[in-house]
């Protein structure tokens, strides 16, 4: 979420004919390289990463979203793919920058199949960080572009189809007389990109989606409700938001952009579509998703199966002793209405990250007496210096003016090794420390258990790790600082018929409890829709095994199961937030379409599964 | 619609510190240039241009869309203005190029009230061509990119009103309890360009449209109709077509994309509304417009009144005798259905320009007996040449890659005068001709009657000049030349019940009749809506006075009445295509801004009244 590397400031140009120049240490760095790759020679090849060294492959080597580590993961991983995946042709697409202590390059290269693009850091003559990413598949390019579709087909055909009768036919048969290649049960932010990237690749797909239209993930969520994520971050693939769009996107404008997304990308978007149930016929390969639709149930037999339901998975409502005999409204965060009804009530939420700061500022906006049960020391970073020092640098006005795209900010992060990220976050975050010292102090003085992740690396490994234990604060720190939302802390021991009672023995009376209690893994959905066998097989989502809080280890090198082969053949998990969603179905969307037309995808080191949940 | 001054390939940065390089030489222009303004001392300034020079502004001097000619119409026209426009600061944006015989420039400067930007050639040390363009007004700036608003109101507030409730407020009050400043007659892809540049500009707007939804008026004809014009050409402002979106696009496929553009811009938009009628209250200084919309008469009271409903105007149907009398289907070819009823049937298509041959093609292609009067010559160009010779270098994919972004495009075009413009065409029309010698030649063998213009510049001055008189060949020509669609020439001189009867005594049996017949000046749509004496108070809308077929003499330097003050107080018209949609749309919004917020819009040069129609 930052780039700390240094940069030096002058024009590398004039160094270009020096005996030393980042261009030249580049270019034989990669002359060799690509001299050991042909010769197939993982150990010459292995030899020119540095012991501390991270590769980092997004589908091109290893058909699978893997990190290798050293000389001996590189000439693992290498052993096991260079046959088959005959890299070659590796060039800088832009002049290299740097100091023989850490030179950068951004690079292209192509494999048997396809082309991909890549980052690379050196220390000195060996490298520290690769990046190689697959772009495209031979032979698979998308329309776009110098490849435009004309659109119109000039000359005369009495067999003349116009673009407008291809469509509804489409949306006749797709699903009924012909079959999707890839079904995607959730028509959130992550099932429409992803959904977009695989119409480009002309792979039939159907997204299925429990709501009325695309955007009603967002719109039926509380009404104060705008993404904590700035524009710059937010893009979805092909089309960006436009230059007046605001930094931080109200629910319903997002909404209405997904919306209108959806219909001019051409997707198939089967709306008001409840997904019942999915199992796979392993002799068919292919799986029967039976689904309800206008009030009928049809089977659908698609080769891929992919759960875009939300990265945050199912609710997770605790079970509390009395909650059955609580006379008041109850319920999950996510299914929390809106404050409008509950002015002049006393409302008491338990948790304290995201959802339940901004439940409670709007209750308190609203008019209700809010009391917020802290249970665990959360992370708080305030809007404004997360924009300016966690995310300035990559995605702002700022970096687009520098010339840094999305697509280029997007290479950078993902160019930093998961292993090491937290290193280049903890500066960051000690930054925001001190900036907001006071902000802090006050926090704590009414009472706020504060924390910066165990190892003070900060929101965005929290994010990564497990998801959740934070609040980007917009407003609602301040009235817990000044006592308007009224702070408990503790674990709940029961409810009463009228209030909340927690562990110390504290009473809270209530007409509504809101349990912004989190989201369970990602492998729920699949235990709910195929079967808990199945959910088990494939074990948790999200999360590096990092051995902090909900990430337990070990060390998994990558996101659990997120965008890349599971232990279930042909069952994906994709989602996250909008960038992860840009940005991995890129990636996803590659490695369907080999599977669709037949292109082999050897997986290297497919994940095991270490925890169930 | 073309570009063809030579630009000198070398890099002028290693010139730069020579004694004469194209940047010292626009330096000293634009430094003596603004000397003399500022010392408001015109005579000066107007000996700086060439006796032979054009000096076009767009809204930034003269509160207008104005060509002056010549050392003694800069005088004039600086004479008038200089006081109150206070023009200054004037520099070049990025290195000028060229030799000493031809100088360009992209230049910006400023006004007493706006920012500009601009371009300069100039010839030797004197000003051949100059463009000024009003940018934007000091102190109403869009909020955009830098700018852009917030979105989230961080902090907390009682009072707060989500984005949701704040559209569906304005939703319930403007045209109800709060009266719009603008309103625009006409929802396609005009009044949605101009609507969607007020809204950044704050100016409250209601759209007014017929049709259900936005993008009808490409949905609702003839189905193979895709745009004549290709991507790169056709942008909105703010959201740019993705990359994958088609070279040609299908009407129904624009028509969605209008429909989500006027959604995410968040434009009042009210369709299936009818405008009945408009007057002007000299008094209280606004229009009484009446809509019907739901059922029920609104009576709208706005300041601004603009006619957006197409530049073809209203349609032109001859009046032919037995007429009346026809016993099969006869329409104007505005009102043409498609081609699928008529399978098997005979068609008489009346007009042989852009209609004409798409709706013979469409019929042929659907197994109808076609034949095509030729009542007078037309043009013709295939489309792939017009691509490639006559709008490459502007709107393509090279223009693109070569750095030429639409909004350069857009301003390369607009710093050609029109006085001299044919000069550039005629080449590329020459050079047409060559390259289709075959093609033409098989034409003419089929009789088909082919010009190219009065003076052989081809379909862009005639675009300009008369809106009509040619075809972007897709296809049809093919159908003409190898005689599947038959062709006949001359006047029609009657109908019977079941033919069309040329003046030569030809009879063509008939059970459809077309009239391909082109439209009037939108003027008349003013004698509808008001009346027919502020129509022709307004005169003939379009065209330059070329003393060219209809486009009758004097000379008038623009486009008549387009997107500049009319005749009528608070009447104007916004339209063309969507090259024309896109670009002034920004300086009639501009101008509408700054007379809601009280800045002194003198015009200088308003145009006289030549014809009434």
């Amino acid at each position: 979420m930052t780039e700390t590397l240094e940069r030096p400031a002058s024009d590398m140009r004039t160094e270009n004919g020096a005996a030393d120049s980042p261009a030249r240490r580049v270019a034989a760095w990669l002359s060799d390289f690509e001299s050991a790759l042909t010769a197939g020679d993982a150990e010459a090849a292995a030899v020119m990463f540095d012991a501390d060294s991270y590769w980092r492959d997004l589908v091109a080597f290893t058909w699978n979203i893997k990190t290798v580590e050293g000389p001996d993961g590189v000439r693992d991983m290498l052993a096991a793919t260079l046959e088959h995946v005959a890299p070659h042709g590796f060039v800088a697409t832009e002049e290299p920058t740097g100091t023989p202590d850490l030179t950068e390059a951004w690079i292209e290269f192509q494999t048997q199949v396809g082309r991909g693009r890549g980052h690379l850091r050196l220390k000195g003559d060996k490298a520290w960080t690769l990046l190689t990413t697959l772009d495209e598949l031979k032979g698979y390019e998308e329309s776009k572009s110098q490849r435009r579709p004309m659109g119109a087909q000039h000359g005369a055909d009495k067999n003349r189809k116009t673009w407008l009768e291809k469509r509804e036919q489409e949306a006749r048969e797709l699903g009924h007389t012909t079959q999707p290649y890839v079904v995607i049960i959730g028509g959130g932010q992550g099932g429409i990109a992803l959904g977009a990237r695989l119409r480009q690749l002309d792979v039939p797909t159907i997204i299925v989606e429990r709501n009325e239209r695309p955007g009603d993930s967002w719109r039926k969520r509380y009404k104060s409700l705008c993404l904590h994520d700035p524009v710059w971050y937010d893009h979805l693939p092909y089309i960006d938001f436009p230059p007046n769009w605001p930094v931080f996107s109200p629910k319903d404008k997002i909404g209405d952009w997904l919306e209108m997304y959806t219909k001019v990308m051409e997707l198939t978007y089967w709306s008001s579509t409840e997904a019942k149930s999915a199992k796979y016929d392993e002799d068919a390969g292919e799986w029967i998703v039976v689904v309800e639709r206008d009030g009928a149930d049809i089977t659908l037999r698609p080769k891929q199966l992919v759960l875009a339901t939300g990265m945050s998975g199912k609710p997770n409502i605790p079970s509390i002793p009395g909650m059955s005999g609580f006379m008041g409204d109850q319920h999950h965060s996510s299914q929390h209405p809106g404050p409008d009804a509950y002015a002049g009530q006393k409302a008491v939420v338990i948790g304290s990250n995201n959802s339940a700061h901004d439940i409670c500022a709007a209750l308190w906006e609203a008019g209700a007496d809010v009391t917020m049960v802290q249970r665990s020391s959360t992370h708080i970073v305030r809007s404004d210096s997360l924009m300016d020092l966690g995310l300035g640098d990559l995605y702002s006005e700022r970096a687009v003016a520098s010339g840094v795209t999305t697509n280029k900010a997007d290479m950078i992060f993902a160019s930093l090794p998961y292993r090491i990220l937290h290193e280049f976050q903890i500066p960051v975050y000690n930054a925001i420390r001190e900036r907001d010292a006071d902000f802090y102090k006050r926090l704590e003085a009414a009472g706020f258990q504060l924390d910066y992740g165990e190892d003070d690396s900060g929101l965005f490994m929290k994010y990564l790790r497990r998801g959740s234990g934070y609040y980007i604060d917009v407003g609602a720190s301040e009235l817990v600082a000044n006592g308007d939302i009224k702070l408990a802390s503790g674990s709940v021991e029961k409810l009463t018929e009228h209030s909340v009672v927690l562990s110390d023995g504290t009473e809270l009376p209530a007409d509504l409890v809101v349990y912004a209690t989190g989201y369970g893994s990602m492998n729920g959905w699949a235990a709910d829709l195929i079967s808990q066998e199945v959910a088990d097989k494939v074990g948790k989502v999200w999360g590096l095994g990092s051995d902090t809080t909900k990430d337990p280890g070990p060390w998994e090198g990558e996101q659990r199961n997120m965008w890349k082969p599971t232990q279930q053949e042909a069952l994906w998990f994709h989602g996250g937030n909008l960038h992860q969603s840009r940005h991995y179905s890129l990636y996803l969307a590659l490695q369907l379409k080999a599977r669709q037309v037949g292109i082999p995808t050897p997986v290297y080191g497919l994940q095991e599964v270490h925890h169930l949940s």
